[in-house]
């Protein structure tokens, strides 16, 4: 029997010959879900499913699944996923490496003759960045049962396009019902895409939770007015509204606790003139954290606040809430085991929650998930920049394998 | 001898008459210096300088004066003066308020039978908005010889055309050299443009002085990130540092007394996208205070604070000076003399700051000038809801008529 290891190099091969598909005239990195750059990006996955020796399935919504059912692997299969659509101008890992690592696991286990008691599937999922069909992590969220199937299937994207005919077009329109098996567990394996494993110089996040996300739009009407003639003291100064408003998130986010996140990441004034008081200001305002009523708290502090300011500055104050997740906390026992294997192997590690979303949030909803991330460098990604290097890329890989190894068997 | 008073109703119909020329399509008054529509409002007021039986004078820079010379008045003349040009979607009293009240003045002295000891011109000066033509103030700028005759001819329009081929085109590129006479001193009658007289329930402002001006563009530097993996420690946010920025620069002004203004009208995020903390802010600020030392002073205070606020967000702030002019003092004769005249009036009157620049603070630089202010409904101004009721602008002439009467014996 055979070493059961990761084939390191081929791992890093097929993310660089993946990451290869899908470059536009100025050589970025776009492929987008359900694009002719996303059918090119999934027959090179289909090849190396087939090549593997594992069952091809495509679903209805396009998800491509590898199943392998060694002799006497009985019952409900474990399922190893991610995806490999991506956004404009793109990095290489973000998805495809949760895929081709999976593939792997499956490949060593094939290879190394230890077929466990379950059946693997390595799962790629439609559309999970959103970036051409509304909302993302679809094929997740519509294989878990949280979005119809005809609904994401009618999704447009901004060209008019939908996804069902856009599938059908590039032959990825399947026949099998999403959610066709339940799997006993879902793991995921991601970059970070966050500086903190590498900031704290850690091999290994166990990811125990993702954040809930609260977006708001927030409104400030003031009274536009001459710069130079207006006293103080008779302003409605909308600016100055949002302004205070952006330095009140921040410090909400750093009095709830190191998972808080609080970001005003867009603004606008009008009439934005050098000399004149804005007359309104909008901004959005991005509250996270992984514990509900936490969010919840912020989310109340914020409209204290905001009730308060509009009484000071004479301004009037809307919100509108754009969007809102519930945190998801992945499984404790999952979590147990991943720490307890990335433990054993020398592998410094730390629990995390994940501030970005994932396919891993909507298979929570229908069986056991949780996930592991390696090292993003600088924490960047949706990015060309985006980097994890081959070492961190392997332990995460291994890791998987260790997990999924215990796991088969139980 | 008939009793001498300003003709109210005249001058009414007047500003109404004057302000039904340069409409648009839409109806909105857009009077832009040495347009078609400007040459039609420089020819009705031309008409009636002639009707005033005044000698026409027009400079080389399009600045229109009626020169009332009475047997006997010798030496130099008072000006009385404002512009008749506008901005887009103006309101109709800015600046036409202050010329047509001065032909009033003259006017009203001839039909009385009161010749002063001084010939009296009523000025029109060209381009004072600079809504068309940069600088603004450019008429009385070059007529007080703060700017060549030339530079300004050749200021561009958006669309290329120069102001001299403008004047040129509209007939009103006159032969006089500007600055042909020096006043003996200059008055300029004007609408507050800000609220405070009418907040406090006054009837006249004697305008002291004019606010100096400092306008800096601020560039904050930070690095983009992802909203929900970054941790609140781990960020150089640039739109955090903007808003504590603009939060700052309203306390400034809050601490240098009364008299001081700061504004931050414009503000731009990069990427301006809800989930990614911004890599690049940019707002502008708007400083304002009548003494120079003072103006200087929450520079200076501007300036610390916006370099520990680097220091503190790990980001990188630039600061560009647009423009700066320094405060007008006006003359304290003159307005002394104003004071007293308004309270032999019985017409409520305080001291005031100008926060808008103004002809008088150009003709300042070349003899005594001051200003006087009559309320804004609402403190508006640039607008069509632009609004002063007919008491108040006769108040106004009244007491402009009663300064000259007495000036005009010195």
């Amino acid at each position: 029997m055979a070493e059961i290891m990761i084939d390191q190099e081929r791992l890093l091969r097929r993310l660089q010959e993946l990451g290869q598909v899908g470059r536009d005239e100025r050589g970025r990195l776009a492929r987008l879900a359900a694009t002719d750059a996303d059918r090119e990006g999934r027959d090179l996955l289909v090849g190396w499913i087939r090549e593997a020796g594992l069952e091809l399935i495509v679903d209805r919504i396009g998800n491509i699944f590898g199943l392998w059912r060694p002799d006497g692997a009985e019952g409900a299969p474990i399922m190893l996923g991610s995806h490999i659509d991506g956004v404009v101008n793109a990095g290489i890992y973000d998805g495809c490496y949760g895929v081709l690592a999976g593939l792997e696991v499956v490949e060593a286990l094939k290879r190394g003759g230890a077929p466990g008691r379950r059946p693997i599937i390595v799962a790629a999922f439609t559309n999970e960045e959103g970036a051409r069909f509304t909302p993302d992590m679809m094929g997740s969220l519509v294989y878990a049962g949280g979005l119809s199937l005809e609904a994401a299937l009618a999704a447009n994207a901004p060209d008019g396009a939908t996804l069902g005919d856009e599938l059908e077009r590039i032959g990825y329109r399947g026949a099998v019902q999403p959610g066709f098996v339940t799997p006993a567990l879902y793991l995921e394996l991601h970059i970070e895409q966050g500086p903190v494993l590498e900031r704290e110089g850690l091999e290994i996040g166990v990811v125990e939770n993702l954040q809930g996300i609260s977006w708001q739009e927030i409104r400030v009407a003031g009274t536009a007015n001459h710069a130079g003639t207006t006293p103080m003291l008779m302003r409605a100064d909308a600016g100055l509204g949002a302004a205070a408003i952006a330095v009140f998130v921040n410090e909400l986010a750093n009095r709830f606790g190191d998972s808080a996140r609080a970001t005003v990441g867009c603004i606008a004034f009008e009439p934005n003139v050098i000399n004149v008081i804005p007359s309104r200001a909008r901004l959005s305002v991005d509250l996270r954290h992984p514990d509900r009523g936490q969010l919840e708290h912020m989310e109340a502090e914020l409209g204290r606040f905001l009730e308060q300011l509009g009484a000071k500055h004479g301004t009037r104050i809307e919100t509108e809430l754009l969007s809102r997740f519930d945190p998801v906390q992945f499984d404790q026992d999952l979590c147990e085991l991943l720490d307890r294997k990335a433990t054993a192997r020398g592998f410094t590690n730390r629990r995390m929650t994940s501030g970005a979303g994932h396919d891993a949030q909507m298979m929570a909803r229908i069986c056991p998930a949780a996930m592991i991330f390696v090292p993003s460098r600088g924490g960047i990604s949706h990015n060309p920049r985006e980097y994890t290097g081959p070492d961190a890329l392997a332990k995460g890989a291994t890791l998987l394998l260790d997990a999924v190894r215990e796991l088969a068997e139980r």
